[in-house]
């Protein structure tokens, strides 16, 4: 398996006046998926700065609004890993209903030492688990 | 029984810069926990005028702020009928993380008319449905 | 004069599905004109901890929603002190379209020490400065 | 004159526990100034279907996250208009404090039929108020 998948469920907050999603609340949904995708190998948000002295930060997004989501809607989220370099990683996260792509997003993280905010090398526990996840 | 509830998993979009959650976002909890509850007893908020001719709209909030939560936190949200009337009613949500109350919330909300936005009687299957969770 | 007034523009953020502005988000303009309430009289809510060790906590909202508010409406928020004890205060936060109340809102808030979180006294020059916005 | 600015002042709502702006909140920042920049030249969203017949939906976006920001920032955003095509145009916006760039987005948006929201010709008055603001 090379990629993790989560459901996303769309309430009145996701929405505008349009009557679709709005279009900044992909983003939200792709941090929801790389949390979950995070504790699915065994670590949390919260923790990453204890357990290794690092945080991830965003970098670039790149999103492709393919189809509009709607009120209701019951979304298939799947996240993976495309790139991995010393101390930057390319997550990779599709948003599906039904099988066809709603949203196609690029996502830049970099790795870096939580108190100085300078980009050092992934801990390897971390490099080892992502390995699974690259397409 | 006479409540449901629903997971509510806390994400960086739901907290601040104080560290804690948005104490606005509690409101969306809120939101998702009616949804569910609507969804529970077989409808969807975006097929109710459609069935019944009618909406739900949020007249009242009222909110006691108990506890701070956190992110990545797992808490569960309970919903109840409080009260009912012939086009209003009244929904007790609480809040908990391992039992102890994070935040409560009363919701008052009418019944209108998708067109005119004037009060009418709540559709009896629904009125039936919500019998049952009437605390 | 006994209340501060601030601009709200109504923005595809603000709103939802339903066409009008989505319900949890008038707790934002409420933050966003208690903040501007603090700058008016000379501090900022990122300052208050360094300032005198101690920050506000929101215990207690209750919103009356009266009327809907739309895509591209420019509202006013009038933000008001309606009552200060010790350690409590709570503010009043009407907002208004071409005079018409679209909703209004009561605050209370806790002051606490930035490190406990217990509750503290107001400091003095604070409650002097909250003095001539009491009704 | 080839841009367009307004200020965007940070408030809680706009920040996550890092302690800085959550990045998918640039997004709504990004909606404020295309929403602004329409305003200035005479139109408003609102209106832009019953004016022409014609919705603007966002297709692609692309940001860069140059520095974090913080509560209380006050922060410039510029907006510019990069290409313009038949039916598509591109909008180029920069955040910036103190002249310090915060964040590079370019955002493609398709001018559709506001009923069959197939793309179509961007209405000419329209066309000719974007001519001014391409860099």
């Amino acid at each position: 398996m090379t990629h993790h998948s989560i459901d996303i469920r769309i309430y009145y907050e996701d929405t505008d006046a349009g009557g679709v999603v709005y279009h900044a609340n992909y983003l939200n949904f792709g941090e929801r998926g790389r949390t979950e995708f995070l504790r699915h190998i065994g670590h949390e948000n919260s923790h990453l700065a204890r357990e290794f002295g690092t945080i991830f930060v965003v970098k670039h997004i790149e999103i492709e609004y393919v189809r509009p989501a709607f009120l209701d809607d019951l979304l298939i989220l799947s996240t993976r890993i495309e790139d991995m370099k010393n101390s930057s990683f390319k997550m990779r996260q599709t948003l599906t209903k039904d099988g066809g792509i709603i949203s196609d997003m690029q996502v830049a993280l970099v790795c870096v030492d939580a108190n100085t905010l300078k980009p050092v090398r992934i801990p390897d526990v971390l490099r080892h688990a992502f390995q699974k996840f690259i397409v």
